[in-house]
């Protein structure tokens, strides 16, 4: 499976650009008692790792990726913010180095919508946490972008980010099923919160850190991709991350739908 | 102008069963204070009306629509819910027959995305308003319908509708872009709230009451005119509206985004 939107440095100042703008909106509502376990699975350069952590200074988090390379980064970040309450393993989330039930709270963020069995995965996480122990997953949504002004050209350039997650075995649109996955992974007390990312004039600080630099900045990435497997051309490519730009602008407006849902073993 | 949803028996019923299944969702936050004369501009059959007047009991509401008979409805609606602080009258919205200045907060519901020219409806509005007075508006946004299974086909009579609704002279998508058009008309402090409505297995109620009964019901009922006007042919038309009724089966799922703005003159 490849990583649709790649480890290159961009993607990765990207993450932490995502992560600062969207912290408030994504963790409100997650704190862990002190004492607890608590596993996240797929920390990725540990964009999401420095907030969760930070939010619950007395629990104590054990944190994993595949990726060895982007472990490297979660651990520097870490050391760099100066986290005492957390620790770093590589590993696969279908064959992880841990006791059954030996987690009170799993976190999940960005990462369903890129594996080709999510529910394979959520019932792999599952055995790992105690009985009555939480589920938290954050996922995307991209088929809930929407901007003003409205654009053909630029739902075509996310159609084509859509089709080549999907061509990689990934779902893009795993946010709105986010409820019914759960309950078929046999959790319990599920509940969906969708928090809506809505940037507009009044508040620059989300047109620059949601529209351009987490939203417009990941569409961007695969424009590589997207022209090279020829489902688009550079100029359809180009004209069509101009007009998500322009969604930016003082008199513009932009749209994103995260779902948060929680659930117990 | 042609209002694109009709004003049939049926329609009326679906405006009360909307009305009241979003109830919450959007009516939160809106009270006005004791003694308070508010203007609804374009109550229709009065299906916002009811649950309006309800929360403010000790407000005056004034009630103005452009059609006839659905002034009769929505009068006999407030008999029938025994109103006793809300007065109906004929008036078209660019032409009140009101003192200006003379209300202290204006509510507007469903209105501006069926009207060429929402700008210049706010701005008349506004002179209605006295310095410091409130502005209220609830609108929709076709754009922001997402689904589980996601469906082209679906995709596909949602798009008839949003066309249909341009071709009317209106804006399907307006609720995205109120922040801006609320700037551009002069009110100040606008503040934009969005409202997803997210309709799942545990709300049998919402996939009822939103999914079926109000969204996909408006959808079906421009059925008639998107196949004659030769959008769509009646096989594609079925097939989409089928697949909609699919999102409220219980591994399902139906996202729509309202969006309340509110700003004072």
């Amino acid at each position: 499976m490849e990583y649709v939107h790649g480890y290159s440095a961009r993607e990765t100042t990207r993450l932490a650009d995502q992560a600062g703008a969207l912290a408030g909106l994504l963790h409100a509502g997650t704190a862990y008692p002190a004492g607890s376990q608590v596993l996240e699975a797929g920390c990725g350069v540990g964009a999401q790792t420095v907030i969760l952590t930070a939010n619950s200074p007395q629990a104590t988090f054990t944190c994993v990726d595949i990726s060895a390379e982007s472990l490297r980064m979660a651990s520097q970040r870490a050391r760099d913010t100066r986290l005492g309450n957390v620790r770093f393993a590589r590993a696969d989330i279908f064959d992880l180095p841990f006791r059954y039930a030996s987690f009170d709270d799993v976190f999940v963020c960005f990462v369903l919508e890129h594996l080709p069995r999510p529910a394979a995965a959520l019932l792999a996480l599952r055995q790992f946490l105690r009985p009555g122990g939480s589920l938290t997953v954050i996922e995307g949504d991209h088929g809930t972008a929407c901007f003003h002004p409205d654009s053909d050209r630029a739902r075509r350039v996310i159609q084509c980010l859509i089709d080549l997650q999907r061509q990689g075995g990934g779902d893009p649109l795993i946010g709105r099923r986010l409820y019914p996955l759960l309950v078929e992974c046999g959790y319990r007390d599920v509940s969906v919160s969708p928090r809506l990312a809505y940037a507009h004039a009044s508040r620059p600080d989300l047109a620059d850190g949601i529209t351009r630099k987490t939203f417009t900045a990941m569409v961007e990435g695969a424009g590589h991709q997207a022209v090279r497997r020829g489902m688009i051309d550079q100029a359809g490519w180009t004209a069509g991350v101009g007009d998500l730009y322009r969604a930016a602008e003082p008199d513009g407006t932009f749209c994103y739908t995260f779902f948060k849902a929680t659930a117990v073993r």
